[in-house]
Order: structure tokens, then C-alpha cells, then sequence
């Protein structure tokens, strides 16, 4: 039985049943978008899979790829990825399981003004929240501004969900070396609420887009006034509050700049890659079986060895402090990283660095073969291993590469 | 065999030899202090116990349990309880196995200021790095305070280690009220840096026990100058830097105040509960089968079944965002629930509400039988949710407990 993207299936796994229509193959696993509207990816190993209704989707409701917008050709190109999120929100996420209405003439059309900055060409290469992002899908974002750069689009812009807006950016940082702006905006206001943050945003953003800082970078709010957006390094970003429009913030960096609204000027405040200094250069090799843990007291160490067993090739470790976890959890630790597993040490703490040679627990932690995770943010840290296990299977290729500087992820001296 | 702390034990279990000395009992669990200065706690069943050697240890070995200092006692009395930590790091962690050093003779000759302040008496009931703190320590460490009040202490000092202070904090605001001033301290650097922060920090917490601030807070550097300590809210305290002096904020909601250290005045900025309103109230039940997990793109939901499996009553998720897992997770959520685990969201935002009403991922996590943290932190949603697990079996009632404001862990409105 050849079964397509659109058909109608049911498939019987473990004594549950899942019915559904058959979404794009990702990885090894078959994805199944339920009635309810949940996607679910299953190992077809050991499953039993039926044929209910063949092409059970017409081809209208699939995404139109791209849009071409008439505009100023004299003006930079800038290419507007869409993967979903609060800034598309006009989309039913629901119900709009296959159909996209996302589209760089919708951008347009509801912001004129982008009209004077680029001319853009849209492609939607998801429609999703950002919660439901996966590593998989970075890579497939990273070769889609690959492709878009390479036909010469001069900056890009991609819309994304704040949500986990800073792991798909570290990981685009680790993945692309740039000659262009490649900027990452979102909204945490729906463009229809008052506040919404949406449009401001989108314009600093193709200001940024054709500018010329040639790195990844997060565009958004910078203050809770309407005056300026911050351009913020992709591998030291993370979102620091639930809703509010300056939610973005560099952790233990500085940002590259703003964005002023009034007069739409940018003012960098450090060192950035320029325009062309890099040439354009695409690594997506992944490995998702990379668990990010947190430390904290009560936790029993046996967790270590759940992800030994299922597999997993790294592990980062949210520690406490300068980097720490209970005494108890070292010996466990050793045994893990003995069992093949690269094991960084991060902190909970977020700002500063992590330190494992001032107390005895950090110490013990270096001898059980941990390594330090240094100024890194633990997501960060968690992507860029994800990236390392992907490109190399050597222990100490992987060492190296967490130890290397990719995109500005740490520092060497700590800012206060 | 009867055997007592202090025995030379060797254990055997699931394959693995431990060999030691026995510490006092935790819970279920027999505690071994190894020859490396580990400790490790092994349920007994199915372990084969053997003694090696009847009092390997010497009575002079243990800790001397009280001293009292001669001072003034027309002062206030304040009870310093020591559990270790940098601010008493005269002590070496790994050697130090079951004796101590530190008494309040100890700190009052080496911050001779504190005899105007207050006279006090001493008590050490851990000695350890913050990081090998455990939930039933936070019960033990509680009754010692309940105690030290009883007998008539005017304030509390509590000397921790920094690490996981704002976890024990948290735990205490939960397990006590107090009539009287409870106050952690602790510091980012040791005595021997010319940079400590450990007497102005011991000064400053020696004001507050002794000042009509009869809640549980965390006093320590509110900035980088040697000005002024901040007096923090132990139920939404987080340690925001790894090695900073000013490491500690309150996150969703005001500090009580500053102590300026120039004229060792107390500026309230804040409500507070005053001396003498609440009447001294303890229940130490915990149940530490509670995990934090926090939520990243690729984290498998089968993770989930590991928690069940290994008979966890409780897990508080970290989400993104306004308190999001991606779709995959929400099926997996529901059988938990159903299991009987009571989860919980926070956001891995730490600022800010977690809202589940705005978007589809939030409403099915709700669905599934997840509750909101609010804006509580994650950190501490967890000691809270072990609290609740403690004292109640009902899963109504628990739910009950963790959406009562008990020490403000959360607020109604959110502060920008």
C-alpha cells in the first residue's frame, strides 16, 4: 500500500488507535493530524496502518508555497519566511491544518509602509505555534533561508511565535554562516488588540533586514513604550516575560542595537558582523536526543538513567549556582557520561558563569567527565549540543565544538 | 543487628557496593557518608547490610548541637541557625563529615558589631553546600526554627548556602507562620576575597531579625556598591546570578525593603506582616515526589510515563511562554492527570502570568486537567506543590492549597 501526504488513515500502535490524515513525513516517524486537530508522530515500526480514504484533502487546501509582490524593484530584496505564531495571527491554528493564509501580500497589505524599505516575496514554511517547533524543523528553516539567500534575496526576515522564538534562533546562529541580515520578529499582542506590537515590530524588522548587520538576530520590543525595538543577538536571547512586548532581553551580552521608531534609524551599541564579511555557508546536521534538565533539590539522580536507556546522546544540565547538583548525583553523572553521553553543566541562574572548580560538588562534577557550559543559556547550550551530536559522533569533536565560540554564545570575560 | 549512627556499614544493592559510615536516618532512606565524603541515601529492601565496624566514629567527631554567647541581654534575642553554605566557609565541605566549626561565638568574634544588635545563641543543624539540601531538611530546618521561637527568640537568622536558598526559603514561608522575623542570609563570596559580602550581609539580616518584619525573607547585597542589603520575599526570591553579590531578586512582585548600611536604617518600600500579628503556626509534612520538568522543542512526552512509572504524585511543567507544551505533550498531560499526578504550569519566563485561555495549546493543557502556577515561579510552584502533596491527599484539596495565596508566592494582578 503506498500511502500519500492527504489520505485518510488509521493507525493501531501499543493498544491506542490514531485516525487521522497523513501530514508530511518527518524524520522516521509517520505524522497523523487527528480530528481534534492534534498532530501526532508515531514510529510506524510495529504498527498497524490502514487505508481509510485516499486524498481526503483536495489540493486547494494545501499551502501555496510562495508569493511574489509587485513593488519597487529598485529597493533591496528582503524574503519574509512565515513558520506561525501570534504575528500571522489571523490563522484558525485549529482548523487550518494544511491551508496557509499567511502571505507576503497580507503582510503588505496590512502594513503599507514596508512598501518604502524592500520588495518582498513571502514562503510559508510552517503555520504552527511555536510550542510545537521540533530541531527537525530548525533545519528545515535554516535550508529555506539557505535557498532564499542564494537566489539572492538580500536580507530575510522570519515571522515566528515568541514562545520558542529564542531556541530556533540560537539554533539558525549554529546552522548559517551569513553575508545578509537574517532577522527573526514576533508579536506577543494578536494585531487585534490596541497594544498589539505587531506592526512596529515587522517595520523595525525589514529596517534591520536591510541593513547592514549580516548576522541572526531577534527584532522586538525594547521598552514598553511604542519608541524603539532592540536587536538582539540570536545564540544569548531569551524571552524573559509572559507577555509583555519587551520580553526579549540579551542574557549576559550586550544587544547589538535598536531600532528608532520615530525617525526608523538604527543605532548599533556593539560589535556586529557587516554586510558580506561572511560568506554564506549551511550546516543542518541535528540530533534531537538531547535532554535539557534542571537540577533542583529533591531531584532524584535515577532520571539519569531514563535518558541513558532511551538512548540519548546528550544531556544539559540546568545546575544551580556556579553549576552545581547534589553530591549524590555524581556518581550517577560519571556513569552516564562513561555510558557515551556528553554531559554540560549550566545554571539556573541564567546570568553569569558557570563555575565548577570553586566547590567540591563542581570539582566532583569536572572529574565525573561534565564539562562547563560557561556564559551559555541552558537552552542555548541545549541547542548548540543538539548541533554538535548532529555534525559529529567523536566525543571529543564534540567537546571542541560546545568549547568554540559559533555565534557569540559566550564570552570569554564575564559583563557584570 | 541493631545498627546506630556512627557504625562503619557496607551495603549492597542492585549490584553496586557502598561502604561507610552511617549518617542519621532521612526518611526511608539509610544515609552512608563514603570514604570520598559522599553521602548516599539507599532504600533498604532488597539491600544486604553488613557492619564492618561497630562506632567507627568518636563522640567528639559530632557536632557540638547548641552554644550560647555571653553578651548583652537587655537586647533582643536572635537564634543564628547555621546549615552550611559560603557564609560559613571556614569549613571544609569534605573533610568536615560530621563535625562543625561554626557557632554563633565563632560569627560573633569575627563580626564584633553584631553584640549592639542582638544577643545571640547558636544552633547548627546542617552542615552542608546549599546544593546536597533536600525537601525533608526544609521539614527538619523548620522545626528548629518553630523551636528556636518557642523558647523565645525575637528573630530568626538562618545562614544558608546560596545555591538553592531561595528553594528553602520558599519551603519555610510555607511551612511556618511566624510572629517574628526569619531571615536567610548567605554569601557570593567566601570570607578570604577581599570582595565578600558575608558581614555586611550578617549585619544587615541582624537587623531585620530584630525589626518588626515578622515574615520569612532573604536578606543579602541589593547592588554591586556596598550600600544597602535588600530584604527579599521568600516566596518569590530567585538567586539571579552565579557569582554577583547582588544575585537575588523578588520576581513578580516588590522586595519588603533595603537596610542601608551607612546608617543600618531599615527603608520599608512595601506591606509586610508586622511583629506579632500572625501567632507561631508549624506543618512540616512534604512529600517529595514532586518533579520540575521544563518543556524545550524536541523534549519527548514519554518523559511523562517516567514520572508515573516511578510513582511521582506531582510535576510542575516549565513551559514556554504564557505556559505552553507543544500539542504532542497535551495527550500525554491527561493521562498523567488521570494517573492521579497533580501538574502544574509555570512559564521558563520566570517574569510574568501564565495565562492557558489565550491560545490552543494553553486551553488543552487546561482540558487535560493541568492547573495554572499563576505568576508563581516554577522553583517555587514545586516546593509549594510538595507541601500541598504533604498535607493532603484529595486532589481537590491540593488544588485548593496551591490556588491560595499562602506567603505571596503569586498575586492577583500582575505588576509590569
Amino acid at each position: 500500500m503506498e500511502l500519500e501526504t492527504g489520505d485518510k488513515i488509521r493507525v493501531k500502535k501499543n493498544g491506542f488507535i490514531y485516525e487521522g490524515v497523513l501530514m508530511p513525513k518527518l524524520a522516521d516517524h509517520i505524522v497523523i493530524k487527528m480530528a481534534s486537530g492534534y498532530n501526532v508522530g508515531i514510529n510506524p515500526e510495529d504498527s498497524l496502518i490502514e487505508l481509510i480514504e485516499k486524498n481526503s484533502i483536495s489540493p486547494s487546501d494545501s499551502p501555496k508555497k510562495k508569493d511574489v509582490c509587485k513593488t519597487n524593484k529598485e529597493l533591496p530584496q528582503v524574503s519574509i519566511i512565515s513558520t506561525g505564531g501570534t504575528i500571522s495571527s489571523k490563522i484558525d491554528y485549529r482548523t487550518g491544518a494544511v491551508s496557509s493564509q499567511f502571505s507576503a501580500d497580507e503582510i503588505l497589505s496590512s502594513i503599507p509602509e514596508l512598501e518604502d524599505i524592500a520588495w518582498f516575496s513571502g514562503r510559508v514554511v510552517y503555520n504552527i505555534l511555536s510550542e510545537n517547533m521540533k530541531p527537525e524543523y530548525w533545519s528545515q528553516l535554516a535550508t529555506a533561508v539557505y535557498e532564499e539567500i542564494k537566489k539572492g534575496a538580500d536580507g530575510i526576515i522570519i515571522a515566528h511565535g515568541t514562545d520558542t522564538m529564542m531556541y530556533t534562533a540560537s539554533a539558525l546562529s549554529f546552522m548559517i554562516e551569513t553575508p545578509v541580515p537574517i532577522v527573526f520578529v514576533g508579536s506577543q499582542r494578536s494585531a487585534d488588540r490596541p497594544s498589539s506590537d505587531n506592526i512596529m515590530n515587522v517595520i523595525s524588522a525589514a529596517k534591520v533586514a536591510t541593513s547592514e548587520i549580516a548576522e541572526v538576530c531577534v527584532v522586538m520590543h525594547d521598552s514598553i513604550s511604542d519608541d524603539k525595538c532592540g536587536i538582539y543577538r540570536a545564540s544569548c536571547v531569551r524571552k524573559m516575560h509572559t507577555s509583555r512586548r519587551d520580553a526579549f532581553l540579551n542574557i549576559n551580552n550586550t544587544k547589538i542595537g535598536y531600532v528608532n521608531y520615530s525617525n526608523q534609524k538604527i543605532d548599533t551599541i556593539s560589535d556586529y558582523n557587516k554586510k558580506g564579511c561572511n560568506a554564506l555557508k549551511l550546516n543542518t546536521a541535528i540530533d534531537s536526543k538531547c535532554a535539557l534538565l534542571k537540577y533542583y533539590p529533591g531531584a532524584e539522580p535515577n532520571i539519569l538513567s531514563y535518558y541513558v536507556d532511551e538512548g540519548y546522546r546528550g544531556i544539559v544540565i540546568e545546575g544551580t549556582g556556579l553549576g552545581h547538583v547534589s553530591t549524590e548525583w555524581v556518581p550517577y553523572i560519571k556513569q552516564v557520561v562513561e555510558s557515551g553521553i556528553v554531559v554540560v553543566i549550566t545554571s539556573q541562574c541564567l546570568y553569569g558563569r558557570v563555575c565548577d572548580r570553586v566547590y567540591d560538588t563542581g570539582r566532583d562534577l569536572i572529574q565525573a567527565g561534565a564539562i562547563e557550559g560557561k556564559n551559555m543559556l541552558p537552552e542555548v547550550a541545549l541547542v548548540k549540543l543538539m548541533c554538535a551530536l548532529g555534525q559529529y559522533d567523536e566525543r571529543n569533536k564534540v567537546i571542541e565544538f560546545m568549547n568554540t565560540n559559533i555565534s557569540g554564545e559566550f564570552s570569554l570575560r564575564s559583563l557584570l
